[in-house]
């Protein structure tokens, strides 16, 4: 295999169905899998948005598994693939890397708190020496308001030192845009990714690659149409679409949120499941989100279809 | 097997040992296990201050049996089990109480934040049903300054009321010495466990079980003394003995410094070894530790002994 290509554009941390007893759906995994790359919309599985810390190393390795096997593509894949235990993390990405993954987003080990940059360095490290592949690519997955275990400037620049092949890019997730244009500054040539689609205009005029973006599990191609679209006069109108959908979301929990949304327009009720301790949501919160964006016209085009074809 | 009584005394979330290759060493464990319970000292393994969450479940089911089939006696031990996946918190539940566990220590889910007491119940109960053994008793692990997910009173009114049997006590780490108090009075019966031995006399005057503190790696004995004794006049005396050592400790990374302190008080320098992404102690940090222990005429009796007979 070939070394992969540095990722860009719009990606989703794909939501994870479960079955009636809290098992992954795989065959329901591939056609939501499916339904995105058809809205141009590559896959960043096993993320916060996934559950991917609700799932152990064997599901996320057979949901993976799964998904390749299945006939999606691996060089639209960046799994999550950072736990809490190096050896963990090591196995999961080494078996990201072997199924043709384009990248892993990986999370630093986050139990422990107040951690120093240099434990963090070493244990990006250990897993890239014990990963041992040229074929390795890592986006580093900075989330402080979950995670609380912050990416720092300085560790992203040792590690771009240390590893230059290696670490290429970054999801920056903390809600702080003058963090994402410190990184697209200090380091020309890395790959920076915004967590949400707000900042994706100005991700993109900075001179970013796109976004990974939990919305982008329902509204995946007008965020698409902003990204091949940023240049154009439409961009601000583009960009505020795009924030109203977002803002309808972001007044519930938003990964039940999530799914209760792919239920309804997808028409089909089991994902709605999450695992604990996350909640569904209550059938209250359900009509009032659906209302809000019943009445902004939204739709997810083509998901029911793909529902239908099990 | 008949059902395990309540636990009580002084625990150890004994400080996990590894090889050069960061590998668990389970020999080093085993022997830490025999010191401490020849100081009186239970054996909370696999806790925070064990690093446990930088192991795999593999490793601790792995290091669970070492321990067990070295004749480390299984009444003496309450593991820590909580994990962020519930398949991971099921699997090294159950196998702590088929090797005969007096109990789990278990910490909540505690990727997700924010998260209800709804949804933390429905992840007690999910592992309880799964694990589905008569034999099993759970402290609950409240350490809202790591896992930032606390465990509430009400939860713990809510999991006392549909398992009785089964969730038997809490080890209040949140250092809000008001916390363990309301869980005092609001359950009686409840086995409470103070967090560190600094709220240690105020505990066993409120009915508290005892305590389980990172200090109990290396100060067991006094502790134990202080918890034989509360009653005695002394008692205040030696809640100041106690409170002085841990506060040497403190000036230092908490899990780092205890290994220090086993490695030169043990004789026995490859304790020193952290997993990332901890970092052991510097060489001035370590002199000055040690210095600060020695001012005080602290040792570790026996423990050189222990170390010697590899």
């Amino acid at each position: 295999m070939s070394a992969p290509e540095r990722l860009s554009g719009v990606f989703s941390p794909v939501v994870t169905p479960f079955k009636a007893d809290l098992g992954p759906d795989a065959a329901r995994l591939v056609r939501q899998c499916r339904w995105l790359l058809s809205q141009n919309c590559g896959l960043a599985v096993f993320g916060t948005n996934s559950e991917a810390n609700s799932l152990s190393v064997e599901e996320k390795i057979d949901l993976l598994d799964a998904l390749v096997d299945g006939g999606v593509e691996p060089r639209r894949m960046m799994p999550g693939t950072g736990t809490c235990a190096i050896p963990d993390t090591v196995r999961l990405t080494a078996h990201a890397v072997k199924r043709g993954c384009a990248g892993v987003l990986m999370l630093p080990p986050f139990y422990y708190k107040g951690v120093s940059d240099e434990g963090l360095f070493r244990a990006f490290s250990e897993v890239i020496e014990r990963v041992g592949d040229t074929r390795l690519r890592i986006y580093l997955y900075h989330i402080p308001p979950v995670a609380q275990v912050p990416i720092t400037l300085d560790l992203i620049e040792r590690l771009l030192a240390a590893y230059p092949g290696t670490v290429v890019g970054v999801k920056d997730s903390s809600g702080d845009w003058s963090n994402t244009e410190a990184m697209l500054k200090r380091f020309p040539g890395f790959t920076v990714f915004a967590g949400s689609e707000s900042f994706l205009l100005r991700n993109m005029r900075g001179g970013g690659a796109g976004c990974i973006s939990a919305t982008a599990n329902i509204n995946p191609a007008a965020i698409h149409k902003l990204y091949t679209s940023w240049q154009s006069p439409q961009a601000e109108d583009l960009q505020a679409g795009l924030d109203d959908i977002r803002g309808v979301m972001q007044k519930f929990p938003m990964i039940p949120a999530l799914k209760a949304a792919v239920a309804h327009y997808g028409d089909d009720p089991a994902w709605t499941r999450v695992r604990p301790p996350l909640v569904e949501l209550s059938e209250a919160q359900r009509k009032e989100l659906i209302a809000a964006l019943d009445q902004r016209g939204f739709r997810m085009p083509g998901l029911a279809e793909v529902a239908a074809a099990i």
